[in-house]
């Protein structure tokens, strides 16, 4: 057993529950590694279990919280292959991450390039494994076809807007803020659009009425219906978040004459062969992106983990760009 | 040019404003052949068409109904590869199959297996096609999963189940109807479930509570919900017609939860070029199961082509078991 401090929270409610308590942390079995976890990101699912509105799964802790961390190997198990103590890494788990020490599988851990820090590498996991896994995985995405990102200024959407752009593919990004949108485009986005409650007008003019192939959407209701309008025949909606509200009324006739997918996901729920065969392509083709600089994570804020609560605070603002960041101190 | 007759309809209406009329059907282009139409099957989709809710897509004739054919090849255009005078084919178009003479694309053309007469020939095309698009191309289902199919005793219903036994997987069929129920567990449903609003209890019964990895729907609307409860984790609903409603409120955070995909598809407004792929794709490997009885047609009633008023009406009655067939007289 090693001694661990980890974010933990007082029962549902505001980012006053939150504090740091003194843990145990068990050792790794043959198949797993020891982390000591030096920075971890902050995550929308972090304020949402504070709130007690999103359970960990099963399996996971229900009161230390955090989704992602990076820190370094202090104990491989036997069976833990080509990984060993004192290599840098990084990764998601169900819940937990934000805690001095944490136990993880080793084939969901991916290594960190060497020229990022520690804090750089915890704004990397949650959003780019979900813009990844979004985009690619379930929605397919080819290059050269064209991509609606909503909330472009958000961690998933500054991470989609570079993997699009090293993908050859051409995108359109929304967002509420002029200054979210221009930060976007200096990303690599192509267009931006000031989003209103018509924004298929705007998708289809700057589109030759013809729509989009894919959306990757962190918004869900209040978004389906100028969605579907947004889109091409055979396009793919892919609904990564529920922002803007969990219930919609979705034209069927519209999802039929365009012959439309619409795809939910989630990353937290998988199981771990899941999140291992995902961690293992993000390595094999996503990776090497950041070593030559066409992918970068995006920082906004980084904190000493004691000031937690400020965190939540600054995301629930909604005026960050791209990661808040908690570090262990030295 | 070439003298024929064919069912139109005069203004949207109820059965009583269908007619056959005298027309001209223009010689087959090089890559076209001329049919003589032998029989024709009726779809809900022509009902709907006379009914005015459903316009022919752009480029088919706006007030001749049929959507499927059976017939001789009378006449074939130079560049038609394999095709020639007096072969038996079968087909879809998006309009105006209720012809006695039809000029389709030789790409687009089936072969009637040799065992089947032109009447359940006319029963193949809309329904098979349907169902092997809707199950294999679309949802991608592979054999041993397990499919949900709404409306067993209707005509996609009937071909849905005979595909699916025949790729190995297993079936929950829903009906209104015991004896249609009956009737499809003798086609090879695996299990019968007679349809109420809960309809998902009895699936998750079924199924160890893991629910169905697809189902196939022709209701829309009102099952949305429950099919989502009925669905496994990653599990596939394919929308291919709205019978029960156009309008449906989705419960996105079960969407995300699954993980589930929701598609629509409709096959009458595609292009040339995916159709043919489709037919191609369909002679291939749906086509020989015609030729030993793993398939076959499954033909309610046939009627004369002057009785197509009568034809009509049964088909809204709800009372058939498969397909209702037209023909035209010796």
């Amino acid at each position: 057993m090693h001694d661990a401090r980890a974010v933990t929270f007082r029962g549902a409610g505001g980012p006053e529950v939150l504090e740091i308590s003194a843990l145990s942390v068990r050792d790794p079995g043959p198949n797993e590694v020891l982390v000591e976890v030096a920075a971890a990101g902050l995550n929308r699912a972090d304020l949402l279990q504070r709130r007690g509105v999103y359970p960990a799964p099963t399996g996971w802790p229900a009161k230390v919280l955090g989704l992602e961390y990076a820190g370094t190997v202090l104990k491989a198990g036997e069976l833990a292959r080509g990984i060993r103590p004192g290599d840098r890494v990084m990764g998601i788990v169900g819940g937990g991450a934000m805690s001095t020490h944490l136990v993880v599988h080793a084939r969901e851990v991916i290594p960190i390039p060497e020229k990022l820090s520690f804090t750089e590498a915890a704004a990397i996991p949650e959003v780019f494994l979900t813009a990844f896994d979004a985009l690619f995985v379930q929605g397919n995405l080819h290059s050269f076809e064209t991509v609606l990102l909503h909330a472009v200024g958000s961690g998933v959407g500054t991470a989609a807007v570079q993997l699009c752009r090293a993908a050859g593919c051409r995108t359109i990004g929304t967002s509420r803020s002029k200054d979210k949108l221009e930060r976007a485009l200096e990303l690599g986005l192509s267009e931006a659009v000031l989003v209103n409650e018509h924004f298929s007008h705007e998708v289809l003019d700057r589109t030759n009425d013809r729509g989009v192939e894919l959306i990757l959407d962190t918004v869900g209701g209040a978004y389906l219906t100028e969605n579907l309008r947004s889109l091409a025949t055979q396009g793919r909606i892919v609904v990564v978040g529920l922002l803007g509200g969990a219930d919609a009324k979705v034209p069927l006739g519209m999802l039929l004459s365009k012959r439309a997918t619409l795809i939910g996901t989630l990353l937290r729920s998988r199981l771990l062969e899941e999140k291992a065969t995902l961690a293992q392509r993000f390595i094999r083709e996503a990776l090497p992106l950041f070593s030559d600089g066409r992918l970068r994570p995006v920082v906004d804020e980084v904190l000493p983990m004691e000031r937690i609560a400020d965190a939540h605070r600054l995301l629930e603002s909604n005026a960050t760009f791209g990661k808040v960041v908690l570090t262990w101190g030295a």
